[in-house]
């Protein structure tokens, strides 16, 4: 059957004056032919390297990127104390397998929060999933004494590849405390990568409120070295894996989100805050999750500083420490807020990588929601089309509350899965323009959100 | 001055049906998750390489698509003769300049086209200018018996990349024709890249009708090398550079274009094609340039013969040689088509690297854009905004004709010029889910063409 569709009548009342063109121009070419995002990210990259909560790098960021929010003479700049979980891989994880008397080497790396193996490592037998559910379903002497195998793949049709990690994450967050209370011996999960190659890929799990003595060591291994085992295990049911990790657990330490503000000059009680998360993994050094993030952020209160007016709200720039596995700078930040009885009124996250922007999703009221998307033709220009409802970050959730914007910077995602949390998530991963067009178009938004407010509580235009 | 702007009442028309929805669902998943163009651009890059027009590569990539376009099982398949320029690089180039006694090599490349220096090499003064403007504006002396050194950069706040190629690309094409006319012994020029490295960028230029006495050698130099050039040259003007290079343009060779046909159910005289050029320059394999719309435009014909119902018009995949330093496949196909008096309709593109999809750009009449506008949001799930006027592609352009659709492909353009007509222009800068992105997107557009016609021609929907 074909048919022919007939669009609605649309009504569309664009809130924005000319004069924000030529704002956000300025914002772009600003950013593109000087801006500050590519060499921040650079010496985060290059030279401290990997930042993973507790550790010298990530304090050395904590200094760093205090000393350049300094720099940049803002009205007030300082660090908020957070207590975050330490955990550190130690030596070189190994694994490998036997079969018909031949041994093959895998690329694994432990999970953050893993136990380690036995100093002598774990050796057993393999039972492959495709979730947690279908182990649920097994008997439990298929399960007992076991190494399970996750090898769920992402979703390659997806166009989003997050919904791509959303369909198969829980296997490596909660695959080994699952496994571990039907007495399995470890787990082994296949990296969540849309491509196939032979990089582990780590990232957070949790034992939830398991007893001590199930908690069972949990790696991943690379997507090509996931395919190869499933394959022998098809021939070989009885193969044997093996795999040693040494990491350790070890007490909470301090550590600081690093936050810097403009005071607001008509309304300096409203708070407007854009972040990235200071925290990365240990295996590259972070460069796109969630170094241009941190960068971006740090971008956009410098850009701002830049315009010819002083923003009328108070902008703040959240350089959220934890992120990757605790979450305690984000919670630590909403909770002084709501202690100090701060009213933030918008918050933008960047913490997607540092790809070409595509636009952005919004966690708002209806209302909200069709006030930001009458700017819209403002960012047409910059090729930034996609304005949708959706998430926004990790760091901002715990601040939601009703009458809030909550907003996620889009980029690109189709080559984010390939440095995940990997060894090669490094600067070079970068492209400076790409990283630049983000930090600008975050700009532009803060920069409109500043200058006429929620809808909740718009700025009125007047005639001056 | 504060202004609200009321947006105009929009009438929108969407022309499709919910069939078309799924067609495109199923083409999308396709592509992805069972697509040939990754595997064939595998082969095209790594087991053939380069193939600049009269090279052993280009006549491989020819016997090589021909033969994978009749396993499709296409109606047609065949050569169309075309004689082509041969131009050969010879052995690796050389440069350096001197300057205080010190001596500095210098990452070169001849351009495509250009003649060699002496056996010995050139050696001369050199004069920086910013384009061929300033050249002509500068005294004879000034120019004869130098090195003119063109040093014009993109411009970076352009966010169409393609944009910025276009204000500085004649410095390239035509900057040695006219310092040859003024005497001057050879040029180098600063190759078209908006990112600072070390990679010198070939590309075409042309002598035009100069007298081969005035015809002087022409190179680029990597943009790194282009700024510690220019910084030099601030200091000491009179610091003398020196290249070699030992290209020769040759007799002109017999190659084809590949052409592939699935021929029309019910208007087997209207033609819609797709293409991409088979030739590339000899630096790296191409693979952006343009291995990747070849594959594409491959793919195109695959995913459509897989569809329930054969396309009503006749479909063609041409996969163009010599438009990186002559067009000559491009006019050949023009004039043939002219010749034979065949009806071609719509042509599509895909030329500007195998980045993410962002759209199409349409050359065509305001009624014809009318139309696919209006099947813009049958694109959105997949990201697809960019519907916008413009260019098409240089294949493609000889045979526009009045009331026809010429379109191109546009994918993210930003990291485009970091590898066009480079060595680092390999397989591994292409991303597989990006390349099968773009084949999906221009398969969609190509089954909505051929479904429902050009809209000067449209078919009229039927109940069945």
């Amino acid at each position: 059957m074909r048919i022919f569709k007939i669009g609605l009548l649309l009504l569309s009342i664009t809130m924005f004056g000319q004069e924000d063109e030529k704002v956000l121009k300025k914002i772009y070419n600003t950013s593109l032919s000087d801006g500050m995002s590519y060499a921040w990210l650079d010496h985060l990259s290059n030279k401290i390297g990997s930042r993973l909560s507790g550790s010298v790098g990530a304090q050395k960021a904590v200094e760093y990127t205090q000393s350049e929010l300094v720099k940049l003479g803002l009205d007030r700049v300082w660090l908020q104390p957070v207590m975050v979980p330490k955990w550190v891989r130690g030596e070189k994880e190994t694994a490998y397998f036997e079969s018909a008397g031949k041994r093959y080497e895998l690329n694994i790396c432990a999970l953050g929060g893993s136990v380690a193996t036995p100093q002598e490592g774990l050796r057993g037998q393999v039972i492959e999933v495709q979730g947690i559910q279908e182990m649920k379903s097994l008997e439990a002497d298929q399960i007992r004494g076991k190494i399970v195998f996750f090898n769920r793949a992402m979703e390659e049709t997806l166009i989003q590849t997050f919904q791509a990690y959303g369909g198969c994450v829980d296997q490596r967050y909660a695959g080994a405390m699952e496994a571990g209370r039907l007495g399995a011996l470890g787990v082994i999960v296949r990296s969540p990568n849309l491509r196939l190659d032979d990089f582990p890929h780590t990232g957070s799990m949790t034992y939830g409120d398991l007893p001590v003595d199930q908690r069972i060591p949990s790696a991943a291994i690379s997507t090509n070295d996931a395919e190869m085992l499933s394959a022998y295990l098809k021939k070989d049911k009885g193969l044997q894996l093996g795999f040693h990790q040494q990491c350790i657990q070890m007490e909470d330490v301090e550590s600081y989100n690093v936050i810097g503000e403009i005071t607001g000059s008509e309304y300096p009680n409203e708070f407007i805050i854009v972040g990235g998360h200071l925290d990365s993994w240990d295996l590259g050094d972070g460069s796109h999750d969630d170094g241009a993030g941190v960068v971006q952020s740090m971008e956009v209160l410098r850009l701002l500083s830049m315009q010819e007016s002083k923003p009328k709200r108070s902008i703040r720039v959240v350089l959220f420490m934890n992120e990757e596995n605790g979450l305690r700078g984000g919670k630590k930040y909403a909770e002084e807020a709501k202690m100090n009885n701060e009213n933030h009124v918008m918050a933008l996250e960047s913490d997607a990588g540092g790809f070409t922007p595509r636009g952005f999703s919004f966690d708002c009221s209806d209302e909200e929601f069709a006030q930001v998307k009458s700017w819209e033709p403002l960012f047409k220009p910059y090729l930034i089309h996609y304005f949708e409802k959706g998430g926004s970050g990790a760091d901002i959730g715990p601040l939601k509350s009703e009458g809030m914007v909550l907003a996620g910077l889009r980029p690109d995602s189709q080559r984010y899965f390939d440095y995940h949390h990997a060894a090669n998530d490094t600067f070079d991963a970068v492209n400076k323009r790409e990283l630049e067009l983000g930090a600008a178009t975050m700009t532009s938004l803060i920069y409109l959100y500043d200058k006429y407010g929620t809808a909740k509580k718009m700025t009125l235009p007047v005639k001056n």
